[in-house]
């Protein structure tokens, strides 16, 4: 009988598990489409991002139901407990993750043109990469409960700040050299700090998976060199 | 026995509430702070909103804790079990609420002086003004399970939009008259960008209040005029 239950509660977990999985693959595609939709200027793709965030916002409220269900039947404790919590937080930073998406798909259809000077649309891809990428190892070191891979990741987030600080820079230059720049070019910084505010989530993901597994908090203060 | 049982998870909930209404008050603090801190150029108080919001992490942590520590004792349902969730998803919003509070705090050092022309600092007072009284209103509404003030909060946080709209114009008109200003210009806009986010918490915590006391969610599509 209690064999009975240990195997239950592992399944119900496994269930919650399979649905962080299915919701973090989802958000990382709206990104991934928000991303496409900005660098092609396209705004039926920017729209399908908007719509389908409410798809995410559901995948959230539905995990976040499981694991109340699951914690008032089964009371559980230590690492047990530990993984019912990370999914109500990793849903909380995945719903956010595609919030952000969705607030690059509205800026990309309000900005109607992206064609901005080619070395900025290199930066904007590459920050969005490194995000994507970050966003993708961080899912698999949960799915693994791979602590040293969550460590690699939250490790990472440095770079994504360097390259947003570069960009950042870049659109000064380019708002300077002619005011006219100027409003596109602040939609295209809010952008940026979306996709780096994403990174953020990953990272907030990593620290969860590392608690998740160790009981632990990460120590160290967060390497980061955005400090605004 | 069970009226023993009924009595204790009242006074679990009850100091539930508290907690969450004592973190309320410190993230409200805070976030007053971190605007007086940018009208008067304190990098001083901004320094001190900054390390503070490592208090308000831990108060999240606590009020976490204490709400999962009662699903799993006390197995609530239908109203109750939403009381305690309520806790959870509004603790994230303080939380929230206390790191915007500590980006502006940071910008306000990054920026160094305040010395802007005198209507966009008025203006931005106005929308911080604004931002702390829909957090003072919730936090009442949700104190005193009062579904109609949390409405109240949901309706205007429209105002809040519109304000941070024409800051936001009134911004783009003194970057393009001196480029020199747009450095500046844009850590006031973040500033900005900032309240206008607190202003959104403010009504996520209308919207769990609402779904709190009627279990119904708030059905209408939230009146925004920002959309980007």
């Amino acid at each position: 009988m209690a064999q009975h239950i240990v195997t239950s509660f592992d399944e119900d977990l496994k269930e919650l598990n399979s649905a962080i999985g299915a919701m973090g693959g989802y958000a990382e595609e709206l990104f991934g489409n928000a991303i496409t939709a900005l660098l092609h200027s396209d705004p039926d793709m920017a729209q399908e991002v908007i719509s389908k965030d409410r798809i995410v916002d559901a995948m959230q409220r539905d995990i976040e139901e499981r694991a109340v269900l699951l914690i008032a039947r089964r009371q559980p404790v230590a690492q047990d407990l530990r993984e019912t919590m990370a999914a109500i937080r990793i849903s909380g930073d995945l719903e956010r993750v595609a919030d952000l998406g969705k607030n690059i798909a509205r800026r990309t259809i309000a900005m109607e043109s992206t064609a901005f000077r080619q070395t900025l649309m290199v930066g904007v891809e590459h920050l969005a990469q490194l995000g994507l990428q970050q966003m993708k190892q961080v899912l698999d070191a949960y799915a693994l409960r791979d602590t040293a891979a969550a460590a690699e990741v939250w490790k990472n987030d440095s770079e994504i700040d360097a390259v947003y600080t570069s960009l950042f820079r870049e659109l000064l230059t380019y708002m300077m050299e002619d005011p006219r720049n100027i409003s596109r070019c602040i939609h295209l910084l809010f952008c940026a700090k979306n996709i780096e505010r994403i990174g953020d989530h990953a990272t907030n993901i990593a620290e969860t998976v590392h608690y998740m597994v160790t009981g632990q908090q990460i120590e160290e203060e967060r390497a980061s060199s955005t400090r605004v």
